[in-house]
């Protein structure tokens, strides 16, 4: 067996993980439908009460006029950028050089509607204001994706986001939130969702990250922008029969875990503390700024993977199922705090990091 | 109240419903997961046995090399004509006026695919060989709909299929199967599955007509066609994290109702008859080719709305909830033939209809 598949496999042998709300499985959907009236009736194509009242609850939270339910944020945001671009007439949108329609979509955006990207900032940091105002393109929308994960899940200062969004609306740029990870970033910002919110014109939002459902999403704007997006989400093949299954269990867990929020960010705080401690880790960020952080080792990942799966079975505390490589001498994984941080024995936890770091050590 | 509105009302009150399988409330997600085990894995991203081994069983039921698990058919139809568009290198594919394609999906086809659809056919019959042979159009692909849903599910001699069939073969042209209701076709046919789907490149199924799932949708063919299926399905933001609830559902519907297509065929015949022993009331078919059936009055809506309303409080046995005008002078509505018909007492059934018929003739 390779060593990245002793380490997977050592990391499912483990009674504790740091990140997450536990195992992706059925029971994450039995949960939230125990309760729940055998008969309540199904959504109908996007109409109901079981899908109404859950987008007017989202709309309200999230302070926009109205809310479409989603299967997928994919497709969400590739509608979203659409509209903008149809209302710009314009084929032209830009974002961070990591954003997901960039990197993890099979390009979609272009492939279906010929929307092409501007990129700005650089692969390793965030989009300040002087990227956008210098940008020499005409664009229809500008999209931030806040925590941009895949650095770290880092945030600009708020004031940053607030002279993007008035930047924008002077040049009738229309502005689009990513927010898959929306409900872990206002702790930071000390925030409602709706204040945020209102820095956009539209907000994608997601409810199986940190709110832990089963999948999708929330699209927010006003009310002709939500009236085209229930077009294109036909269109894509998202107008579902039923969309239940996922809204029910949005519900379920938005109630249970969005006021967690403060728990998950402080505790992202102390487990980057921790890993920080060790000899060659350090976290980016070095302070978390959400549940979120990715972690670094300045050792190859063939060096770290037998390392990381003696501890576990040491332990039985898993830290991750896997490493990817970053050069030749160096390796990261992602956090994403959750439930299970908490059911964490706190004294085993400390001698965890104490091992770690002898063994990084001794490497 | 509007007449419509009264209709609707008094079918929902009514304690037996002549066609599908009853409500669709969240309890049909319930039964479905109530006996699977909690510890199950998700399927992440079209990965996992969930997926896997549901993907496996159709593609052996339909005879294909490879299937893959769908949100939605309207995605994976869409998906199927454009794969076949470019491998042709041609931007037009031919079906019927009627097609869902062409009146249900927004024109999804044309807004995403900017594929041109070339329509066979008259809009009130059903495609034959020379509406094939006789195009003018080079198109990359034709689809076929068995059964023709919006012409009351008419089906073509099976032998018109073959030869249509063989013209694609030999013309290079792929042919596609909307088999929506494909499972309800067979016992009219006398035929396996995978006997129809040879005579297709590809094959979509639904698993919430016939079948009573929750949603979701398979599409199959070769490797070659799936594999790019996969990428397609991403772009279109259909590559959810979590599909499994639709999954399980469609097995679980699949096993159950599979084997039940014979009697609903049966009973949609024995139905149909009694529809058309009443004055004025046909059936389209006049003797169904599979569980669904149209049905025609010469008579206006605003006639047939309270007659029917009346109908259902006298017997408590619902026929229809609403009624589609055709012309000024006609009306229609649907029948799909489920497992609600072997629940009504069938000695009220006749008298249900000996009144419909006395009703309508004093009307």
């Amino acid at each position: 067996m390779s060593e990245a598949k002793l380490l997977f496999e050592a990391f499912k042998e483990t009674k504790y993980q740091v990140s997450g709300h536990g195992k992706r499985d059925i029971q994450v959907l039995k949960n939230a439908l125990q309760n729940l009236d055998g008969k309540q009736e199904s959504d109908i194509y996007g109409n109901g009460p079981i899908i109404e009242e859950f987008q007017t609850k989202m709309a309200e939270y999230l302070g926009k006029e109205k809310a479409v339910f989603f299967p997928s944020g994919t497709m969400a945001q590739q509608i979203a950028l659409r509209i903008w671009c149809d209302d710009r007439g314009s084929k032209k949108v830009a974002y961070h050089p990591l954003c997901h329609l960039e990197i993890h979509e099979e390009v979609g955006l272009k492939e279906l509607h010929h929307i092409q990207s501007i990129l700005l900032a650089d692969k390793d940091r965030l989009i300040e204001l002087e990227d956008v105002s210098n940008m020499d393109e005409e664009v229809a929308c500008i999209l931030l994706e806040l925590p941009q994960r895949e650095i770290g899940g880092q945030l600009p200062d708020y004031a940053t986001i607030e002279s993007i969004s008035m930047y924008c609306r002077n040049q009738g740029i229309r502005l689009h939130l990513d927010g898959a990870r929306l409900f872990e970033i206002l702790p930071y910002y000390e925030k409602t969702a709706a204040e945020v919110c209102s820095l956009f014109d539209s907000v994608y939002v997601s409810f199986y990250k940190g709110i832990g459902g089963v999948a999708g999403a929330i699209l927010a704007g006003d009310k002709v922008f939500t009236d085209k997006s229930k077009i294109w989400k036909r269109r894509h093949g998202g107008d579902l029969i039923s969309l239940y299954p996922y809204i029910v269990s949005a519900n379920y867990y938005f109630d249970e875990n969005e006021q967690r929020m403060n728990q998950f960010y402080y505790d992202a705080i102390e487990l980057a503390l921790y890993f920080n401690s060790c000899d060659s880790v350090s976290t980016i960020p070095l302070v978390p700024v959400s549940n979120m952080f990715h972690v670094h080792f300045q050792a190859s990942r063939e060096e770290v993977e037998p390392i990381l799966a003696e501890l576990y079975k040491e332990t039985s505390i898993g830290l991750t199922g896997y490493l990817k490589e970053m050069t030749q001498k160096s390796c990261s994984f992602e956090v994403n705090v959750g439930n299970q941080y908490a059911r964490l024995p706190k004294e085993k936890l400390k001698r965890v990091f104490q091992l770690l770091d002898k063994k990084l050590r001794k490497s």
